[in-house]
């Protein structure tokens, strides 16, 4: 077997992402063991820009060792009891998700569905919550399957009134587009380590609040082994044992309690992109994303492609375009990536040959980036018998980059 | 928050083991998509080399994306289903885990117990074998928490009489000393990356068997969002959809069914662990575990210590040593790594105050590091006051290391 080389990319597409090096030469230090002084430093250090990066007070802020969707199950697994009712709006494939990881946890689930390329009206999904009063609502953020952003501030508090629990996927918005936790009474949120945060896959990044950790106690079991005479065990216990959410909090508080190995680079990871992230200041990262977005936006749509529900609630993080009529989708991302190393996503389900994904989140964000990305992928259709303008698609790109910067309190209302 | 700043250590527990900088350096190389040909290359030539490092022809023979007791689990998820009988021989902390995993898992469990510090006569597991013919034996190989090396060769054939299945936790011996999956007739086993593979934590080889997988894929269900109308859904389907084998096979065969996004720098630094110690030889790495392990045993003893259970099927990458009367374990162990940064491990249970655990495992099991713990071990036990003789313990070390060496085919008899 010979060494690893590792060839020449511009990732383009919704995860992973392209990793700042400056995260991989973090990643590249020698380990330290788990209960070291030192590492059990940087586990305090990480939750507590877990917290910062989730507007949140949250005592319970810290990563799981697995991929974005070990967290979902985390959490699902952790609140879900078989047989409690839980809500799921779904309008992509990530929303299937959440319904899958509910009924493996013995939920009752209900979905309501919008169609493909459009998000809920949150009165929609607040007329339904009334109506149903579910234990649980899990609703994704960002739906990369489908380019869009969810609205979701005004659901906790319609939740709340009755005592149920709101859960959020926010793998894909998470460090792109503000997710405020504690404004918008999220109870329990998912980030995504390989998305905006554009840190290598393999940890994710949690929250949950007093409330939410106070329901899933109720479960608790310390596992024989490092159980003692003072550990109650509570009934119906949570299935997992490597995704208990109450064996980890015994873990990433002072108890300190032995439960699995921290995946040790992964934190350092981890604490590299969270660092970069506060110090370049989430308001302007967020602006950065948008003003990302709308370049590469400008730039594809002046070069005579079609945005696939254009300005219709899009992530900033997400470009979803229509594939030329008769390209094979497929085969031109293949000649892409071979020909010039440039990666870009399919979809899912029915939109699987009609839109192409381009995702610019973290790293990938960035103006050097979107000019040579604009490049060659127009050179490519071009190649392809496509007749695009790409002289004007760079320079819609390049005019949306030299705007006077918007004030970066106006942010949200734009989304 | 500043920069990482990674103390220097020199790591001599069971694990987390300290990682060679080859690894490293190859984690640090930038990540691919996760569909990228040159990625799925990659994870092909992972697929190959866990089957060389398990001795195995198994078809299945793949990275779980978690730390080891998600290797664990997803195996005794997966094949434990509720009302499922499980028979745990325990001989240590990791015995119980397994029970923990399996009653989470709904199986009814039968324990039988060795006194710490021993491992059973496979002669009477074999005899508890014949007389309940549990669907699943869960069994450690390697007992991090007491040291001891569990012989394991003829339980597998005594379970395929009556058509069961023997699960072996590996995690701690894997790549230190034989693991025989296919002579053994092992059907489910589990690898570790912080122990002798001396990778960073977070990714765990696996491999099981064809009777195994046509076991499980009897509770195969396709999740929602990549169903197809080929794909049936089986009764009584694995709760975990992180951790279920029977998806994790679509996405590590040529369908590559989306499911989570593999952990790109986990994978190249598995690649390069795992090319450097089949580079090594695998003969040649067991006699180099064994050579370290004995010359720390003798380095130890000259200087007037006490080994735990010494010869009694020590695991040859842990050493067990006991604590000197008078001496507070924990605050020496502190001790040691505030002023020199060596760490070594406490115990867990009843052993607890009683022994340190010394790990040799992978790219600390050199010389170098063996001489060098020896010395500052040995000044620090002088500096608290406890009599040692610290040249007869490098002397003895050394003449160890001066030895011929034993042939290379003589190691598993040497156990």
């Amino acid at each position: 077997m010979s060494e690893l080389k590792i060839n020449h990319r511009l990732i383009m597409t919704p995860g992973p992402t392209m990793v700042d090096p400056r995260v991989s030469q973090a990643m590249s230090n020698q380990i330290l063991g788990q209960f070291d002084p030192d590492f059990t430093q940087i586990m305090n250090d990480n939750m507590a820009m877990i917290r910062k990066s989730f507007h949140t007070k949250n005592q319970w802020a810290f990563p799981i060792d697995g991929t974005s969707r070990a967290g979902n199950e985390a959490i699902i697994g952790s609140i879900v009891k078989p047989g409690d009712s839980v809500l799921v709006p779904v309008f992509g494939r990530f929303g299937d998700l959440f319904v899958e990881l509910a009924q493996r946890a013995g939920g009752r689930v209900t979905t309501m569905t919008a169609d493909w390329g459009t998000v809920f009206d949150q009165d929609q999904i607040i007329s339904e919550i009334k109506r149903l009063k579910p234990k649980v609502v899990a609703i994704v953020h960002g739906e990369t399957s489908t380019g869009r952003l969810q609205p979701i501030d005004r659901l906790g508090k319609a939740i709340h009134e009755y005592g149920g629990f709101l859960v959020v996927d926010a793998v894909a918005s998470y460090m792109g587009t503000p997710v405020e936790v504690d404004r918008w009474e999220l109870d329990a949120v998912v980030g995504g380590a390989q998305k905006c945060l554009s840190i290598p896959s393999g940890i994710t990044p949690i929250t949950f609040n007093d409330r939410f950790a106070a329901e899933i106690n109720q479960r608790k079991r310390v596992e024989q082994g490092v159980r003692t005479a003072l550990d109650q065990s509570g009934s119906q216990f949570i299935t997992s044992n490597y995704l208990d959410l109450t064996q980890l909090q015994d873990y990433w508080s002072p108890r300190r309690l032995n439960h699995h190995t921290e995946a040790t680079v992964a934190d350092y990871g981890l604490h590299e992109g969270l660092r970069l992230a506060l110090h370049e200041g989430l308001p302007a990262r967020f602006n950065r994303h948008l003003r990302v977005h709308q370049a590469l936006n400008a730039g594809l749509t002046a070069m005579g492609l079609t945005i696939y529900h254009q300005g219709d609630h899009e992530m900033p993080m997400v470009t979803c375009v229509q594939i030329p009529d008769k390209l094979d989708g497929d085969a031109f991302r293949q000649s892409l990536l071979e020909q010039f190393g440039v990666e870009i996503s399919s979809s899912f389900g029915s939109l699987q040959g009609k839109i192409w994904r381009i995702g610019t989140m973290g790293y990938s964000a960035q103006k050097g980036f979107i000019l040579t990305f604009i490049a060659l992928f127009g050179a490519a259709l071009l190649q392809a018998g496509i007749s695009v303008d790409l002289k004007a698609g760079l320079d819609a790109t390049q005019a949306v980059f030299e705007r006077p910067n918007a004030p970066v309190d106006s942010l949200v209302s734009t989304l």
